[in-house]
């Protein structure tokens, strides 16, 4: 197992980056690339003691800053980071990559270098968000395509099913569409298409679901338009974060009330856990024909370890052989 | 101030909304015209002492419910409480009404009957949500437009606007459009063009703003499409109460953790009271010829008493005039 990591991606770049390549390195048997500024990372492995021979660097002449267009950058600069990784998937090199950079950088490059699998017409990234239930749910899409066809929503449970079965382990696993009502007739013409699509399919299909059923743990799989995706992820991180702020404050009111902080904390550290996206194992970017997982932007080492092991298991069982099939079988 | 009272719309009507009534008779020198079904509301008031005489009973024949299609069932049930408000208002017998029913019903019965006001072309919810900042944001559109075009969200803008420095009493409140990054380049085609057309107005336009932002208090009001912004509204409601849960069910783990929990109780119930949607006063549709309130459909008493208060507000402060004003003098 080879894998390439995007040093130079995330806001903790290339420290925690790389961090996370040898925390991976001792844990498990892969082997990795770390791609970026040859000198930075050469000083960066410096600071460890064993450094697991299966760690090797890669050069990148330069990397996509957050603030760029990725289409643009992606164009213009043939040594970013995050295309060599694409480029060392496509010439065999790696069977997988990983980033925590540039999100729209990383769709692009995976696009055109990596080409989509047959019968997918737009990649889509699925997140699996913490629940009230058993597993989590995985929304799909949460910000590559904005442009959204009945046609992608379709392909985005089919692959979110594969994503499922295969990775988290459910058998059929139930698809909802994002909607704002449950009722069949609710939403835009291209929901309603959509609807008609899965409902020929042979996945589990439950119908409209609604923004509170992500969370709840109502059904497995929930897909969406990219930009509504992407603005219900940012709106929960969010919310976490602010909850956690104003009780604090209120915590922090009365000596008792501090005392019980102080005796809750176990529940709280647990509770913080449970909600920790760097336990999530990063996002797959599901339909380019190669293996990207897109890390978040502020990972620490332990998300950026949990993102190559996840990305391992992309290549383990084969999720874009097995996205192929379900798209074949499906167009029966 | 005469306010008529959708008693037949809610998950706990009629006995919370008649109850919400009546604290706001006692509380308030409004006349609350109670609409729905009269034996049913005459046999609620009788459950409470001394009834202001404030409040009246005007007989509707039937309602809305939740599960019917809005469009449809105004059509048929000319007779529906929700049809009657908008009714009374038209007829000058009451200056407002307040609904916690079927939101598409109260937005398909106010558009027909009272009509929109001369140069808005899509009413709009507004709803104002709790931040860390020191006043709320206000979201608008939450759901009763999903076929937005630039204007509407230029017209979204306008009105909040209005409604912040009325209501909310902030001067030159700032606008961001709901997007997927802070770039103008960002997002789909309608945004882009809401951008130009906000870039020209007089508003404090502060460009796009992300799914994190509403929350944190960085911009005063949000717009975005409704079907974005129903999504929004219903994730955000779902997380805080999936976190309480989860923290519940962590603070039970050991002895000291729930002494912890009885302890800080009052931080619980503090920050509790900080996000409770009935403390809000409901959510104004906008750009009707008239005044609505839409309340959370599972409004208790005191949301009722809270929306009927702002309903009342925006009588008082003749929002609507100043509306149809800022449309003109940003047309010029």
């Amino acid at each position: 197992m080879r894998i390439a990591v995007d040093a130079m991606g995330g806001d903790h770049a290339p420290q925690q980056i790389v961090e996370g390549a040898v925390l991976a390195a001792r844990e498990y048997d892969y082997r990795i690339v770390l791609v970026g500024d040859q000198n930075l990372l050469r000083s960066e492995l410096e600071k460890y003691k064993d450094v697991p021979s299966s760690i090797t660097i890669h050069h990148a002449g330069s990397f996509v800053r957050m603030d760029e267009s990725a289409a643009i950058s992606i164009r213009k600069k043939k040594d970013a980071s995050v295309s060599i990784c694409a480029d060392l998937i496509k010439e065999g090199v790696v069977d997988a990559m990983v980033t925590a950079g540039h999100t729209g950088a990383a769709v692009v490059a995976c696009t055109l270098k990596l080409r989509l699998l047959e019968g997918v017409e737009r990649p889509g990234i699925a997140i699996a968000l913490p629940t009230l239930g058993e597993n989590p749910t995985i929304l799909i899409d949460v910000g590559a395509n904005i442009d959204t066809k009945p046609t992608h929503l379709y392909q985005y449970a089919l692959m979110g099913d594969v994503y499922f079965r295969y990775i988290l382990r459910k058998n059929r696993p139930s698809v909802g569409i994002l909607n704002i009502g449950e009722e069949e007739t609710k939403g835009t013409e291209y929901i309603k298409e959509a609807h008609q699509l899965l409902n020929k399919s042979r996945l589990h299909f439950v119908g409209n679901v609604e923004g509170r059923d992500i969370f709840n743990g109502k059904v497995d799989i929930v897909v969406c338009d990219g930009f509504v995706g992407n603005v219900v992820l940012k709106v929960s991180e969010s919310i976490a974060g602010v909850i956690g702020k104003l009780l604090k404050a209120e915590l922090k009111r009365s000596p008792l009330t501090m005392l019980g902080a102080l005796l809750a904390k176990p529940a709280f550290d647990a509770l913080k856990r449970e909600i920790d996206y760097s336990e999530y194992g990063g996002a797959p970017l599901l339909g380019v024909d190669g293996n990207c997982i897109i890390s978040h932007g502020s990972s620490n080492a332990k998300a950026i370890k949990n993102a190559i092991r996840r990305a391992a298991e992309f290549v383990k069982y084969e999720i874009n052989q097995h996205i192929l099939e379900a798209i074949r079988l499906n167009a029966e």
